[in-house]
């Protein structure tokens, strides 16, 4: 296994010079594997939009780089009119995926960036605003590494692997959440054998995550949701590894429709089941799952998208719920860069977020 | 709720003068509605072949319908010569869809009538055969109608009710199988409220379940297969109902891709996991589930088919197995024709058959 070829793209980076926000065009995938440079404001915000970066981490990076590309060519001479056009370029910014939590708090930290630093120079303080967007990149590095490392620990060489969604590296800087434990494994030779379920309606398991474990030379075969039991029936799958969107304080965890299936599917086979967490995705102000609203999206997901002609008759009533929440009692671990929070969930991540408060990750260093 | 409404289509019918099998060409369904009228044998292989008409009973009807077509005409003028073109005819028709076993019940007793009937003339046998196939026709409609209401004891008004793919009239001449319960009790105000899983990757639940509920003005709402979990814990469903392809002798059925799945979801919310059955679907020199061959089929399936581009990348593996099996276990109950068979269900089934033996249906008058 060549550890390069696992990693060969970058989900999201600036040009060598500085100028562009080099990302791949996810609405292409998987036929075209395209990237895109992006120089102006408009062009990131119509590509943060139309979902061409995607994935809560990617999407804060993105918008932080864009961030910077608003203010390199900034013609401000002191810092009021320097902040001013800050803060009209975060407003625009922010309004490009009105409900991505992440975009509004990379954008708050690139803001708070600049007016920590406000009596230096406006050219120093580009430069400092350029090093924070590194900075919240190789964050989002560390935590994803870490998250695999730990997850990698409670895997086994030639371990058949599920995964819902994509929580993969096109969602994040590298390596993924849910991704992370696969591709640390698949780099020292753990072989494991993935299965990838397609994740309707968007199908972001068969466009996403079955590219980037084919690309990354990983073991994948994409399944139809509904074939995820007979797969753990037949014993081909020693765990299961998701991502999530929320996890309560419970343990409850909010995460791509069709997670809550397959947790109960994994319970049934007695298969572990895995939530792959950044901390920053963990909301210990949340108490339970029943506390987290679900989006529900457009009935024509279901019926038209992607397809020829449509495949549902016209005026049919159609449930399209974004996520689902897994009860706690279904999941084994949540996975997060600061360690494996084990039931019962509640004081397992009191500490977790302990140790986060020490401001150490076991494998930072790597 | 007007019953008439309810049965609006007639799946598989001879038209007025006997001269043309009138079928829906379920190809087109839900976009387009349009019956065909098949004069020729060729055309009536080609709509087996081609999926216009499936469905186990519609197509055994359909091949019985098919052979007396054929034979109206034919110019024979003693048994022999008449005989060896129905062996012809029988033979051709065989081949539209090798592993359909129905279409050779079928067809198989087409030509016993003739044989049973050498005696008579060419003019009688035909009318014979005529007869015969409109006598597949109508048990059919009873098995149906039968299982309707027995499964229908099982159902309380008001009740939410859990299909998965097409066990529904489309695919029999009349009521279906997993439908039955709910078009009968539509038609007596029981004011269901029906989910019907799309059934990826061949969308049977999207393109025809929700196509004739929705026509028949029963209350079904689409569902992607991943979403049936999120609905059982909202408490939306009393019952499950599904179909088989086929029955062991211990009760485990093999069903559609995503059967199993949904039967460990019903188990664990406590919800009853119905099969509908005719006996004909169940196999008692077949021991267990285990000794039940699973169909595997081609990945275009499930990385091309109905898109208008293809959705998963070109080379990645695609496990696309028809049929999943589903173990007695996590089966409430099996209805059939003949009474609704219970836990443990081998002997539950002898009784069945032994019911059967003595040829009554309790509701066979309706």
């Amino acid at each position: 296994m060549d550890t390069k070829k696992a990693l060969d793209f970058e989900t999201v980076e600036l040009d060598d010079r500085n100028d562009a926000l080099v990302i791949i065009d996810q609405t292409l995938l998987p036929n075209e594997f395209t990237y895109l440079h992006l120089k102006t404001r408009e062009e990131i915000w119509e590509a943060i939009s139309e979902l061409r970066v995607r994935g809560a981490p990617a999407i804060g990076i993105a918008a932080a780089y864009g961030m910077y590309l608003g203010l390199k060519s900034s013609a401000a001479c002191d810092f009021n009119s320097f902040y001013k056009e800050l803060k009209k370029i975060k407003e625009y910014l922010a309004s490009s995926r009105p409900t991505a939590v992440n975009l509004f708090w990379a954008l708050d930290r690139m803001e708070a960036c600049a007016r920590n630093n406000r009596s230096r120079s406006i050219s120093e303080i580009k430069e400092l605003l350029l090093k924070e967007a590194e900075e919240i990149k190789a964050e989002d590095i560390r935590v994803s590494k870490s998250i695999g490392e730990y997850g990698l620990s409670l895997l086994r060489p030639n371990d058949g692997l599920l995964t819902h969604c994509n929580a993969g590296q096109l969602a994040t800087a590298k390596y993924g959440t849910a991704t992370a434990p696969i591709y640390l494994g698949t780099e020292r030779g753990y072989n494991f054998k993935v299965f990838a379920d397609e994740t309707r309606p968007l199908l972001q398991g068969a466009r996403l995550t079955a590219f980037e474990l084919n690309r990354a030379g990983v073991d994948v075969t994409l399944i139809c949701d509904n074939m995820a039991a007979t797969v753990m029936a037949n014993g081909w799958v020693q765990a299961v590894l998701v991502g999530c969107d929320r996890v309560a304080a419970n343990g409850d965890t909010a995460n791509k429709i069709g997670t809550l299936g397959v947790a109960i599917l994994a319970k049934n086979y007695g298969i572990p089941f895995y939530v792959c967490a950044p901390t920053s995705t963990i909301d210990m102000d949340c108490p339970t799952g029943k506390d987290i609203h679900i989006e529900l999206r457009k009935p024509e997901e279901v019926t038209d998208k992607w397809y020829a002609r449509p495949m549902a008759p016209k005026d049919v009533n159609v449930f399209n719920p974004a996520f689902d929440v897994t009860e706690n009692k279904f999941i084994t671990a949540i996975i997060t860069e600061y360690g494996i929070a084990r039931p019962p969930f509640q004081p397992s991540l009191v500490e977790i977020f302990s140790k986060k408060a020490t401001g150490r990750m076991q494998f930072s260093n790597i």
